[in-house]
């Protein structure tokens, strides 16, 4: 292998993991012009950042993510903290010459977000990439969505239906983790989920939203303090409580800019869906329809074949010929969730080594909390709200 | 069998060939106090009319619908014309002494809804049973979802997640049928199956939408005078063409007076849906979900089973224990779109043969109405709405 | 309408209420030179049969099938009794000049059907027309299979897997109902939903089966006697038990005759399989599977599509250009179970009014029993067993 | 970490690349005795397991697979070589004190199975332990079936139903790559794919095939030569043929030992099936079914739930309480094929480090050799065949 891409991470809970084994498995089966090298990996506790370097595979660790950033043996920073923390560190990053690739959402407000993407622009100047990780664009079925939409398989397109539901708050004795407390994560389900199902439809019908109409709520408004917390799940829990100051579903309608109209939602009280991002796409002569329950698969109409044989296909996404496939198995053969980042970091790795830039860029990702402001904004004045542009 | 209930129906086209098929059927299956005696059809064309009485099984047929009502012979009158003039035979059936039962919409305006509603009311303390037809609550998967939440099963309720998807006018060549004309269809995709979703969530979770916010399209604005049109079906058409006055397509948000939220989305070009009628309804202790397309079956996740063992299950409504079942066919014999209309008959007939009040009520549905009034509105102002009181 | 068929139905159970449902409905629908008329019924019991006529629709009702076909008003009879009468029926009736229509399985013995075969083709002589009663070959999406295999759009025919899946006897205190004794039955779910499956895919392939190595097997071998029984249900039951002397299950591998190869089971014992038919065919240039449970839909695989596209789509079956359905709802409305035996009536009446030989014919029953009797010999010697000729 | 498990891997092609993933991910998803440490791979061409050794990341390697098994810092011998092979490397390993892990089938022949087995069992009294893989017990799903069988949550089982299909040689110019040579494959579909289903079912219900009724079957019996082939994939080839002498196709009917029976389908003919592993067991108490396509999901009957409450559920098995899946990711987030290479490591790594037999052995590989065997001499003789003992 060639050339080298070292790479500190600053994190290493749910997110953090994920990231891991996508740098530690991207150069085995992608041919890529730089080899990543987990260098560092930092995190507030020392006893957890020492395991964590151990069992995610990181050559040392630190409790100082500055420190982190300062090293010469570092070119690329990957953030993977809470939200609250993402813009001082990449601005950071960003300073230091470091290419930078941070978890979504961007940031907890669009002033942080601005500050990021002026700053990335600044960078750029110097030949520094920044990327913001938007996983669910790299799953092959919604690449392979994307690039028939432009390929004009569905036409001109009317509907969009998007939902991110899950489930794993209904129980109102779940405790107030980090999630659930606006000062951290900025938002609730809306900024956690519905930033994913925001993006992808923006990017599979190259088309933004341009304004909506929302709706929010918080079922449960006090919960118990957690004890402890990691990741989505938590272990209760002292006989205190708190207050819940963040969103338990968001709903909204919307209309995009290519005279689609659309409706989203996202929820965490969806008993029984797990992590179902499920979106269609209407279009003049075609739908797609996508599961993330069933990540493998793609539904497609095709309303140019055949009348007697025209419905619904289940496209099994495992062909050599599908988007990031080739890399891996025989057709029919699954992937899995952590193969989305292997696929983020592939082309974050091809667009470094090519000196060009990757997406979603910092200014898409800001776009996507300017729509995320918008609805929030929207459910607080029962107004429809038009989306700031960037 | 027993006494008659002697009918007249109005209109013979698509919903007059659906009730005529349950007329004919409902005594052979279900045991009822009255038996059904299919008397005279109306309609406007001579030829027409003469034509579907034998094709439709009708003893006798005329021209006048003033002339069916006077009947002596003639107990009910089941009327199957457009939302125009359902008040006016509605009206004058009632004050007729007749039995009344009305495809939905109830009318084409909240006047004259409040107009049925208030004759129904009077004729009411003469015995006189009206109904409304809103046969997709006699789906037995349907009625069992009914059963279910009100028996508790999936606890309070948090999410409705509603779509009524058609694609029969995506081709911008299809004609402006009478369905696209404001005047006579009053709406839309809005009052044609976007009040179908407005009644059978309010029916099955047993919860009032409250207010909405509301968007609607029209995607196609001009489209060729048609030659010839029946039902949903219609061969085109003259180089003329006219405009169309109804929405395409018509989405929302609603709030529900018991706490739960909810989407709705009504149209006509989401292109490979067919009868897409699709209803997820998510409480504290599980869910149900529903889809015409597969009306044979019912999904329910079950929150209070085993760990392991939870996910939804697909229940074929099948079985002789589920509503309406023991009539028809052993267990796991489907049963057809038509048979809802059966099972509406069959509701009707037992209402009047014991003297109670059959549902849904000219009340049920003057509320639905009030809910497309208000859709309507909001679309128009770009503001929440609040749905007026019955 | 025109010239009428005048019917005697002999039997009045499951079959005979689904026989009546579609003779009551077939001209309703189809435009056909004939209307039937349904002008007697005859059963052993004078209670059961009075109220079956009335049930059913029948004008008229005797205890002795025998004079019911020596009536000058009928023209034809259907047979609608359990396997070990069709022989001496038929042959009566045909004797008689009547046209026949016999449920399947043609007879309970190979030599009593060859008899029938040489009955009907004197018969036909003289104009006087015989069907057996496959009614599954009458879903639409199976007719379309059909279509489809005919005009090569899955090329050679390579594999057959057929299923038939029911689960009513799983219970051991179930009793010992008719079907479960082998003098009434002939057989067990071979005879019974065995004969399906055979009859269907042979059907659909154009391929006749050549030759079977099978498999039967008893799980329960001794049942309570039944109080009562009707149809598949039955109450049971004595404290006295007796021997089931049928199989529950049948599995064969088959060679067919066109040089595809399958895998057949028919069985009761299937937990949560209510009336499972599933067939799913591969040929070298695509696939097709048809499932009852969801039988508005068939499912195919186009080779031919582009490679990025192919997988198996859900072709919903309610298009107006599909098999029988012009004449039904529009797109997107399911039909049920009972429309098959319309359908099944619909092609009977057309081929008696223009005079030509409707199928499956006597002769076509007869080779599905020749595949029964080879399927019940293997079984019973451990050998590959060659299916005898017509 | 603790003590490592030094490993070299024969052969590097499909089955070397998806081990290579597993060796390197499985210490950081899984609390282990031990850690893998991937020492060296060997391959017959010195650029090809060069390149190799790079790209799957291991330290070293060679030509000479002798050479691998006679380091002192190889603790295991991982046998990834077509079965023609198995034996000998086997055998030379077990004979040098090294575990071995050797893929399936285990050998090509009854005859070399036992002595592999014999020569594990001598290799065992000194604490070497010797494993067959077959990955597909470790779906998780798959090991849910099993957990759940054993626990009698479908009581006595009554039908298998099993089928595995495939279609990348249904084009008769695929070329004639090492798979369909029986002096190398030693068998076709049957050996191939089959064994998976033998041995899955086997596992799953606890019961062993007792005697077997086949079909086998070539559809092409001639087809180019390859010029290169690695994998499933081939870059066909010369004018010049050659004769396929394995079968593209195995079907087979069943009795296990525990009273149940089955039908087993193995094909590389099934157009559309790209690796449809699929499997339905029916006991008298439910029905669990499992498809390969949707790995991470499992579908149960429960015949104990209320009657109107019963369907079959489709269960996510991604829930931390589910077999392997707490050390991956929240709930909702699928695995791949991968992962189930990842377990196999997993439970090796376990069974070594805590002095204890990993399953399934080399005893349970012969008895599956041994169904194989019965299999095809019934084949060829035409009979029922008995499954001898191991």
């Amino acid at each position: 292998m060639s050339e080298q891409l070292r790479v500190g991470m600053v994190g290493y809970a749910f997110m953090g993991a994920a990231h891991s084994q996508a740098w530690r498995t991207v150069n085995h089966f992608f041919d890529l012009p730089l080899s990543a090298r987990m260098r560092v990996v930092s995190g507030r506790s020392p006893e957890g950042v020492a395991a964590a370097a151990v069992k995610l595979g990181w050559e040392s660790h630190t409790t100082d993510w500055r420190a982190l950033i300062e090293r010469d043996d570092v070119d690329l920073v990957d953030i993977c903290t809470p939200g609250d923390t993402h813009a001082e560190i990449a601005l950071a990053a960003l300073a230091a010459g470091k290419h930078v690739l941070c978890e979504k959402p961007l940031a907890n407000s669009v002033a942080e977000a601005r500050e990021m993407v002026a700053a990335a622009a600044a960078a750029q100047a110097h030949g520094v990439r920044a990327m913001c990780g938007f996983n669910y664009r790299r799953v092959p079925a919604v690449a392979l969505m994307r690039q028939m939409v432009a390929a004009g398989r569905i036409g001109t397109i009317r509907h969009v239906r998007a939902v991110y539901l899950q489930d794993w708050i209904v129980d109102p004795s779940f405790p107030l983790v980090w999630r659930l407390r606006k000062e951290v994560a900025g938002s609730g389900a809306l900024g956690d989920i519905g930033a994913h199902i925001i993006d992808l439809t923006q990017y599979v019908t190259g088309q933004s939203i341009s304004s909506v109409s929302a709706l929010t709520e918080t079922f449960v408004r006090e919960r118990p303090l957690p004890s402890a917390s990691s990741g989505l799940a938590a272990s209760a829990s002292s006989a205190e409580t708190g207050e819940v100051t963040v969103d338990d579903a968001a709903l909204f309608l919307a209309r995009l800019n290519g005279g689609a109209i659309a409706t989203y939602e996202a929820t965490r009280f969806a008993t029984g869906r797990k992590n179902g991002l499920r979106v269609e796409i209407n279009g003049s002569l075609g739908s797609l329809v996508f599961d993330f329950e069933r990540m493998n698969e793609l539904s497609f109409y095709d309303g140019g074949l055949p009348g007697d044989e025209q419905g619904f296909s289940r496209i099994l996404v495992t062909e050599p010929t599908h988007p990031y496939m080739s890399a891996w198995w025989p057709a029919g053969h699954p992937i899995g969730y952590e193969h989305t980042f292997t696929h983020e970091m592939r082309d974050l790795i091809e667009a470094i080594g090519t000196g060009t830039d990757p997406a979603p860029s910092f200014s898409d990702a800001l776009q996507v909390q300017l729509v995320l402001d918008a609805v929030a904004q929207s459910a607080e004045t029962s107004q429809w709200t038009k989306v700031e542009e960037v």
